[in-house]
């Protein structure tokens, strides 16, 4: 196991006063350089001790007591790094924390890096890149899909499948070869079809993990929804019913445009952000043209819109309305929702449902926002909407921007290959698609890095991970 | 060891993410319960794992994996609470902290109370109550002063000095009833010496404790210094300069009243909270008059006053002012600082420095705030001012209000036995003082408790400690 020449270390625990708090040391002085401001009660080095245990005893500025604390001991390559560790617990005021740590720097650790105790453990093969990777994804995810789609990665899942395409390309290159050797011959190649399913079959396989990927980042960032209607429809008493349920999560976050606020509601492990936008009202007044303007904008940004309206009004000017969202629809989900549920009749309910046109990918529902009539019903279009089945039924869902662009590009590859078998193309160019194809899954793993993509990797992790 | 019958959770890191984040249970069933929700990578169960041993697995909701984790094992007696406890470390995203927690929940652990683990160490006599309230506020200490006085509580500093006055009193209780025994024989009493010298020791060393806490109090909150001058005398420019020092840690903290803003300044490790008040001003308007009020309520509750005057000024103007503040001083030390130095020539300085009467209790200095002159001299005399040198020379500075209210108690009881002792009253009566002031002292480790008064200790802190 290879030990960096540095030892680093830093706060590994959040931020703030807690009951206890945690340092991490890793590198190849880490027990020397724990041991240097640590009396020990058992007397004995920290370097004798056996692996995976924990010792009690006191930090020391010089004569002076810092804490009293545990200190456990990993040895190499039995660590999260692979390297030689020691985790300082202590007492957690954020006093103690900083004093602990400027002795450590003092006594010669340096201070770790975004992300450099993960990316000790990727350069020591304790895990590939996106793995890696799924180790901040992790940290950061706030909803029990998140978090699941992160864990199996992390796990390896991810980098299971990617070692499934990897074997279908070696063997397809293995085929190209054969007919390579063949080609000269100008004999009849008994296998082109055999070649043509394979190649199908590695382009289908890309396509999934790199379609997964719309599913996954929305899982990861929340389903964006898109809350529209007129003025006085019960766009807030909806949002607010659904906020006030007792399983929702609510969060405020400022939309990239201040007016606009998103707030998150997790249904059944996913988390769903709602927009809540202007209301829609032709006019000739500035202010609500650009409230007009962003709804659009939300709607573009949406993978479902719900669209509010009030029942009690003349079918034309609601249909008028739908038809004007209609416009600006693309592959999101329509869900027409008649609010105001409670004062209809029975009757002039199911007409209502009756009378309107849907379209493909278009839902619609009658609720009462104010008396949560069919909220529940609402929920359950609105995970259905979100195709959240795909969750289940697929093995990995692509969830890093980073890791959907390598797909990308090595689709672009693999449907050079499948497009050059129906040309005819020499096997030569095949081969060549083929290692491009390779290259890019292996940026995926890691296999392939550079300093400088290892380098944004890591910053945008938290430090002490 | 006592192993209570309930067995309580809580997260112990700071709250919010971090890189990992640790739960602890603690009770009669922690291994159970932990190994419940957990798969050893071993396949050993925790029960059977040695002392202060790391275990790495697995966090199973039914059959999903939660989180990866490391399982620190403490056998009763050797654990912070005494009891059997398990520590968990997961991945600090706040939706693992709070899934793992419920978990735990679920398979039968309690949530615990603030500061359960501490009084359950307590309970278990693993600490005495002083050394137990000494936890919370090392983690609430946030200056090196406040953090060596409550680690030297929490490692039984004032333990010791307690046992040693508790030796006192049963030495001299004895002498008492030795004088109880010859006291109908109507012998003179060859010790009556002796028993006076021995309870004045008692009574100055309570004394000694108590005095102590005016300085351990304004250690652990802050030594409180009001700022106080004529408008545009420079307080505001004086404060920045203190607080744009590089070695301040600078927090703003708001005032019981609104309009007073307070900031922390660190000088050698200790806090100085320097409030900055109106100006002062003779004035009929009314909100000037809540000003002049309101400075000298901050002057009532400071133990430095720092009073700026401008030196160009009139030195009758100037010596208006001093007076007006003198008459307000009780026992805080007043600075009279001399502002606006570098418009004065050397001779006008030190003619205005011999023309300054000063009285006992007070001092002069001349700055310039806006060019930092003598900024450093002002720090010493700020240090030199709040008597930090009693750190230093005293053994035991008491902090905590109830601790100093127990001997203000303690301190009555043991003047009646020195009063009783002039006035011949009879060793019965002395025996009784003698009872009551151990009876106080007592209350300080908890020899003496009552469920209410643990439940108001334990109460202040905070979950998860």
């Amino acid at each position: 196991m290879m030990q960096s020449e540095s030892t680093i270390c830093a706060i590994a625990t959040a931020p703030g006063t807690g009951a206890i708090a945690t340092i991490r040391l890793s590198g190849k002085d880490a027990f020397s350089i724990a041991q240097s401001i640590f009396k020990s009660a058992s007397g004995k080095m920290l370097s004798e001790q056996k692996q995976a245990t924990i010792h009690y005893g006191q930090i020391l500025d010089g004569n002076d007591i810092v804490d009293d604390v545990l200190i456990s001991v990993f040895k190499n390559p039995h660590s999260f790094t692979g390297e030689d560790s020691t985790e300082i617990t202590c007492h957690g005021s954020v006093y103690i924390q900083n004093h602990i740590l400027k002795l450590l720097l003092k006594n010669g650790a340096t201070m770790a890096q975004p992300g450099e105790f993960t990316q000790r453990a990727f350069l020591n093969g304790k895990m590939d890149l996106s793995q890696a990777e799924a180790v901040a994804d992790l940290i950061a995810s706030n909803s029990g899909a998140a978090h699941q789609l992160a864990l199996h990665q992390m796990r390896g899942g991810f980098s299971e499948e990617l070692s499934i395409l990897r074997a279908e390309l070696l063997e397809f290159g293995a085929l190209v070869e054969l007919e390579l050797d063949f080609a000269e011959e100008d004999v009849e190649f008994a296998d082109r079809t055999k070649l043509n399913t394979l190649a199908e079959k590695i382009e289908a396989h890309i396509d999934r993990l790199a379609n997964s990927f719309q599913l996954g980042n929305a899982i990861k960032t929340g389903v964006p929804v898109a809350i529209v209607g007129e003025t006085n429809v019960g766009k807030s008493t909806l949002l607010n019913t659904l906020l006030n349920e007792d399983k929702a999560i609510v969060s405020d976050i400022h939309g990239t445009t201040r007016d606009v606020i998103e707030d998150m509601i997790n249904l059944q492990g996913i988390n769903f952000r709602f927009t809540d936008t202007a209301g829609i009202r032709k006019t000739i007044d500035h202010i609500e043209t650009i409230g007009i303007e962003r709804t659009f904008q939300q709607i573009v940004k949406s993978r479902i819109v719900l669209l509010l309206v009030d029942t009690r009004q003349r079918l034309s000017r609601i249909e008028q309305h739908i038809h004007q969202i209609r416009e600006h629809i693309t592959d999101q989900k329509l869900l027409i929702i008649g609010n105001k549920s409670d004062q209809l009749s029975a009757s002039e309910m199911s007409s209502f449902m009756d009378m309107m046109q849907l379209e493909e990918n278009e839902d619609i529902l009658m609720i009462s926002a104010k008396f949560k009539n069919n909220i529940d019903k609402l929920e359950a279009k609105l995970l259905e909407a979100a195709n959240v089945d795909q969750l289940k039924s697929e093995n990995v869902i692509v969830t890093n921007m980073r890791h959907y662009e390598a797909l990308v590009k090595a689709q672009g590859a693999i449907k050079r290959v499948t497009n050059g078998l129906l040309n005819n193309i020499s096997g030569d160019f095949l081969a060549q698609d083929i290692r491009e194809c390779m290259h890019y899954l292996g940026e995926i793993t890691g296999e392939i890095s550079t300093d400088d993509m290892l380098g944004y990797i890591f910053k945008h992790f938290c430090i002490g991970k």
